[in-house]
């Protein structure tokens, strides 16, 4: 029944793409979720980062455990002015779909792919809030390395993911079941079957320009194949 | 002569809204100038931030001077993915323009506007940025309310802002020289004389959807009164 306005939600893991989540990608997912006339709700798990890095340098100033080490929650809040909910507090019933921008944060704070490759632990809060999004039929959309999440939860549900072109990674998500499908940066993949809808950004995009252009892509497609 | 890319030098603050800069605001700034076929810097003192918010609760967890506050140049580099440069670095001769994204750190950390309004300081290197940028006729851009910065440094030149229209801060404007224009959240106050060109952005909108119309028109007239 499409007569309410599609509601997002957006699950960040930090504020910047060596430690926490792709900042560009994420306001650009929030920018083309309003320029489609939907609304979003920003969530975070209420968890430690597994690193701090000094963006500038490049240089780790903490670890998890590190006095001095930040919350997911608290630096996803700069991405969106304050508001953002625990994920915690996240219904599935509540939205039309989940979005999930990139950035290394997705891949050592949501889950600890970045360390353990297709062994990873998923955060419970993230697991819980994709496995209720997938039993809702809610449309699920990631960015960048954020597939891998999606792939640890639901691969086993034969489902359709691309992170780009790289070989590793891809191999990562086939070892955890999914299909893997080369793109280009701004080339959406759609699994209508399992309503999962992925694109590769800053996996192989150079600009701030291609990542508008492939989260405009990948909310026009999540919005194709959603129940609103 | 327009016979080459413009090139604007972006001037960041920090890493969100309560303590640095505007994310929205920035990254929408980037993405207009990318839109509209220019190039872009990223430049930040690298100096201590004025202090550090919690944006989940809002409370402050650090001062200056203390040991976990954190450093503008460190923070704005999130913004960017680590491209920024120590603004000590900035050459006007280099630049068509130069940017101010708003933020509550542009009237803390560039300058002190948030703590002693019209009798402020400005960062040494700001200043000089501005001076600069002001003597080689770059066109020089501020949203939000970064205008302040401008005021404090260039307003006895007889040059006209917006920051919207909130009457407290515009009377700060005016003592510093300068003449307050009121607008709307993605109206850009032109003046042509001083090249000098401003948008009230989070001063007044309510969302990004609004932010990316005001940077996209502060981009454009930018361009239409610049030397390239």
């Amino acid at each position: 029944m499409k007569n309410n306005t599609p509601r997002f939600a957006v699950v960040l893991s930090g504020c910047g793409v060596f430690d926490g989540s792709e900042i560009h990608e994420a306001v650009c997912t929030m920018l083309s979720i309003e320029q489609s006339g939907c609304e979003y709700q920003c969530f975070a798990p209420n968890t430690w980062q597994a690193r701090t890095i000094d963006h500038f340098t490049g240089h780790a100033t903490a670890i998890a455990g590190d006095e001095d080490n930040r919350n997911v929650l608290a630096e996803s809040a700069r991405i969106c002015r304050g508001q953002i909910k625990d994920l915690q507090e996240f219904k599935a019933q509540d939205f039309s779909a989940i979005i999930f921008p990139g950035g290394f944060g997705a891949a050592l704070n949501l889950s600890d792919f970045g360390v353990k490759g297709a062994e990873c632990d998923v955060n419970a809060e993230v697991k819980r809030a994709l496995e209720e999004s997938y039993a809702e039929g809610l449309v699920i959309g990631a960015m960048c390395i954020a597939p891998v999440v999606i792939a640890r939860v639901l691969g086993k549900q034969g489902i359709s993911l691309t992170i780009g072109n790289d070989k590793n990674v891809a191999k990562g998500l086939e070892k955890m079941g999914a299909k893997h499908e080369n793109k280009a940066a701004t080339e959406v993949c759609v699994d209508t079957e399992h309503k999962i809808v992925t694109v590769p950004c800053y996996m192989l995009a150079t600009s701030i320009r291609e990542i508008y252009d492939a989260t405009r892509n990948l909310v026009d497609e999540m919005l194709e194949i959603m129940d609103y």
